[in-house]
């Protein structure tokens, strides 16, 4: 229970979506008169943003996958802080594009970080808030393939543009992770049009939006 | 054990003197032909220093406790990946200005984070590496309030120019850490001419310098 709001996540890897079908939902739970915090991570907030500056463009050498880590769970302790659970708190609706899931498949299954490790950063920097509910959005791999191409090489960030072994543990990590908590997590078949997608999407919040979970 | 080199910090508020006797005490071991490599915190790294910016220069609101321990702990995290377990590992000796203790004192003592919990970020971060000796510089509290007044009022940053209650919890917490392991700090009367203090931290470190500790 995360207060009289609701705390609804989109997670997956690179190129499945997920911020297109985050802003289809802020506006068909708009459309219900509910009032919506449409956000994202890593940023949200001001000082949230100017961490995001640091961990997505290189410079220099880059960051250690231990120091990456460090700096996601202060950029989210500030978020949460001073934005998610404000909003909570007066019974909003947060809509958020990747959180804490994104770390344990990033710097966890992709870099090698132990999840305990993971978890425990989270606690002591936000106290262990965790989603209502996580949409986790994926599709097959040729089609990720695809869409990134399509994205212009310099829309690569530093993150995002490593190598298909990192992206391929990313997205099996996603997918153990939903697996243990399978009443927390709805998979999202992001394949085809946006429509359709969306519409997967609100059935799988029907019963949060009824109130009946 | 950190490595064939030795890994010595100095510790202490505002206005105590460390960052005059890190110098002073970097000449000194260069002096007896040690490769020495003198760094401060946060900082250090080109990230790290990074870092430093987000921390000590107010934007917008500032940032809250839990965010700026894992700010701290992640400027850390680089400075000890990239330079100073490299540093130590080819036997050089390294000076710091501040480290884990000033993070327990400031965002523990001063800011009221659990001291497990700082300790829980050192070890995910840097593997809680630790100093081989802490030299704990400390004068009375008026001599401070006196030196800190003849700094400019634009030289006061974020944290250092917090109020007088947080800096007596700051000063509290350092001498609380110094007594429980006794071994691991040296306790520097650093009232008095910089040479006078110099010397009572030759003193403090002649058995690491004669190999016996």
């Amino acid at each position: 229970m995360t207060g009289p709001g609701r705390f609804i996540v989109l997670e997956g890897g690179e190129g499945v979506g997920k911020s297109t079908q985050a802003r289809l939902l802020a506006d068909a739970l708009r459309a219900t008169g509910r009032e919506v915090v449409l956000t994202r991570e890593p940023g949200g907030t001001s000082g949230a943003e100017a961490i995001r500056g640091l961990l997505l463009n290189t410079e220099g050498e880059g960051w250690g996958m231990r120091a990456e880590a460090l700096l996601f769970a202060a950029a989210r302790a500030d978020h949460v802080d001073r934005l998610i659970r404000p909003a909570l708190a007066r019974g909003a609706w947060v809509v958020c594009d990747r959180f804490l899931d994104s770390s344990r498949a990033y710097q966890g299954g992709g870099g090698g970080i132990d999840d305990a490790e993971l978890l425990d950063l989270h606690r002591i920097g936000s106290q262990g808030l965790l989603p209502d509910l996580t949409l986790l959005v994926a599709v097959p791999p040729a089609v990720t393939a695809q869409r990134l191409a399509l994205r212009d090489a310099d829309g690569a960030d530093r993150i995002g543009g490593r190598g298909a072994d990192f992206h391929a543990r990313v997205a099996a990590r996603f997918a153990a992770i939903a697996a243990q908590e399978p009443q927390r997590y709805a998979a999202i078949d992001g394949h085809g049009d946006a429509d359709r997608v969306h519409a997967a999407i609100m059935a799988a919040l029907a019963p949060l939006l009824a109130g009946r979970a």
